[in-house]
């Protein structure tokens, strides 16, 4: 049997070790470095299709917990599975539903066994366990899936820290004994482990011995800063087997995206880019701008001179800001566009500097042009 | 002087009279009879302008209240016009904002002059005349504008309709006087009247003698029934010059069309399509359906079967009413777009019937399909 997800490393970067490659999937093979947009409920927000398309997105990922709750993997699966439901033939990854359960889900009591909560919705009575979650992403059907984890505050103290890894290791377990598709959906663990080094080293050499087809990284980007991310991603990628994808979940900011890539992640996905934008607020190779602000009533240049894409060829900042102040979605519509395309390009401009050889080089440019170094530095 | 807006009677429907033409304007020749979609503040809600020629849109209305108040007709003149403004390379159509005026402003004061009001959305003071009304429309740049008009309620007095429908006069002329731009703009003139023949008979006299490129009927569609509003224009429609286009305002159910084209009616706008998608209920071959409702949880056939709109060739009803269900604006641009894409094809298919003069069979088999007829006919 051909495993249904593997990696093809292309090349890594002289002066970094960042990797170049390929993730194959089932529903094709996409270059990574790459970021996913996020469809939480089966939908990138205001997004069609054909525009992810358009705008070179590869894999999108959708949410286990709230697919579950609405509409129910059973009318999904009714359909065909998650592509045939929402019109998307290239990757699906789907989370395990975890992160949902312990911060939207009311009255938690979580147990070996799994975790009993209400819904955040209808209030009520659920129960998640390893093995539900991998029924409901059986029936889902993505390319990806995850195994079921906890993911600890990162400053939660040692003991909880190593009681909660020892368990999301049992869950792997017990999630890969689960998985009905082998053969048709790849199954990842999830390293955690905060910000201790052996409890990172526990995690990853629990989840390495399992031979899961790929690793996500989880428990970073929950309030650490951008130093302490980056610094357990320095002593946690290279536990990791380099044939196998490496996914940082939840990371979407532009120099995270570049830190993680130079420190060896390959995926990357974050609502951050779809939900500023529908904040009036937008990514741009000279930093961020809020276009709703006043200043740009009468400004009739795109978002971003330097961007090509449909919306900054097309309309203005003056447009896309009454569009905003009148209430009309389509400038949603137009700041999403854009967000995406940025964060998908930036990665494509990544992966040419890996070949390029040149990745520090790209990486003090960005930081300098988007305002990430110098007196006005900001932790965006 | 070549006038800006010129009308190309092509057929007359053999049984009906109702009338196949073109509408020849600065941004291209458009067939009618035609449905218009309504962008009020310089947007189709939810819709790019390239989905709106993709599902064959010719002109589209904006609003000239709406876009007085906010982003200003300064700010669309200095983006070059609204064509430029909102990407929209077509015809564009504004009405003059006396509807707006009178149904949303606060603090009215109608005099000879024009109407004292305030904003409704800041409380501000403004004034609004004849020639503020085209000086607005000129700033806007829309191919076809509207006089100001005073809509009288239908039920009104004969009295008030007699001296609303003269002032409404006294201003076209004045209106007509004030416009800059005959060159590259017509201004069509309103024939009021409420449900009054000999009211409606002096309107159009009044209108006719100074020549107008095109005219408008309004005060219809504002809770008369059906019966009564067909019946104003059985009346109505033979007072206008033939050579002329006619424009029959705010109405868009598909047996007001039909029956508004049968009564020699080239022109209709409103924003039924767009609005009840919104609210998840769209138009179809067999009449309405509200997707949302909770039957359609496990449908996995398109919303209208005998449509090939982009919506109903790739998603099911089950989709479109999760993402309805879960707040996923997606799922009104699909309903939007298959609403407006249905009475254009609707429009499309009475040209086709005028062709083979056979509009009166279109007619009953559309009452039929879409329960206008029979035990359970309902009026819309
Ligand atoms: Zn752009
Ligand atoms: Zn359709």
């Amino acid at each position: 049997m051909t495993p249904p997800i593997q990696y093809r490393l292309i090349k890594k970067e002289k002066h970094t070790g960042a990797r170049l490659g390929e993730l194959i999937t089932p529903h094709g093979t996409f270059p990574t470095p790459m970021f996913m947009p996020v469809g939480t409920q089966a939908s990138v927000k205001l997004m069609s299709p054909e525009e992810l398309k358009e705008m070179g997105a590869g894999v999108i990922l959708s949410n286990t917990y709230h697919l579950w709750l609405r509409p129910g993997p059973e009318i999904v699966k009714e359909a065909g599975g998650l592509h045939q439901f929402m019109n998307w033939d290239q990757g699906i990854l789907t989370d395990s539903g975890g992160f949902q359960v312990f911060s939207l889900a009311e009255n938690r009591d979580l147990t070996e066994e799994g975790v009993h909560f209400k819904s955040h919705l209808s209030g009520a009575k659920m129960f998640l366990s390893p093995e539900k979650a991998i029924a409901i992403e059986n029936d889902l059907g993505p390319d990806i899936m995850m195994s079921l984890d906890e993911c600890p505050p990162f400053f939660a103290s040692y003991e909880y820290v190593r009681d909660s890894v020892a368990r999301t290791s049992r869950w792997a377990e017990r999630g890969l004994k689960a998985h009905r598709n082998p053969d048709t959906q790849g199954l990842f663990g999830i390293v955690q482990g905060a910000g201790f080094q052996d409890l990172r080293e526990q995690s990853a050499k629990d989840l390495v011995s399992l031979d899961f087809p790929g690793y996500s990284i989880g428990g970073l980007s929950v309030g650490e800063s951008k130093a302490e991310m980056n610094h357990v991603l320095d002593f946690t990628t290279p536990l990791l087997p380099e044939h196998k994808p490496r996914y940082l979940m939840g990371v979407g900011s532009p120099d995270a995206l570049v830190d993680g890539v130079i420190r060896g992640i390959d995926m990357f996905d974050c609502v951050l880019p779809t939900r500023i934008a529908r904040n009036g607020t937008v990514m741009t190779h000279h930093g961020r701008l809020v276009v709703k602000n006043a200043q740009y009533a009468h400004d009739f240049t795109p978002l971003d001179p330097d961007c090509d894409c449909y919306t900054c060829t097309h309309y203005t900042r003056a447009y896309i800001r009454h569009l905003i102040k009148a209430d009309e979605t389509f400038g949603l519509r137009l700041t999403t566009y854009h967000n995406l395309y940025f964060l998908i390009h930036l990665m494509a401009d990544v992966r040419q500097a890996i070949m390029d050889d040149n990745l520090l080089e790209f990486r003090q440019n960005l930081f300098d042009e988007y305002g990430y170094t110098g007196a006005t530095a900001k932790n965006f």
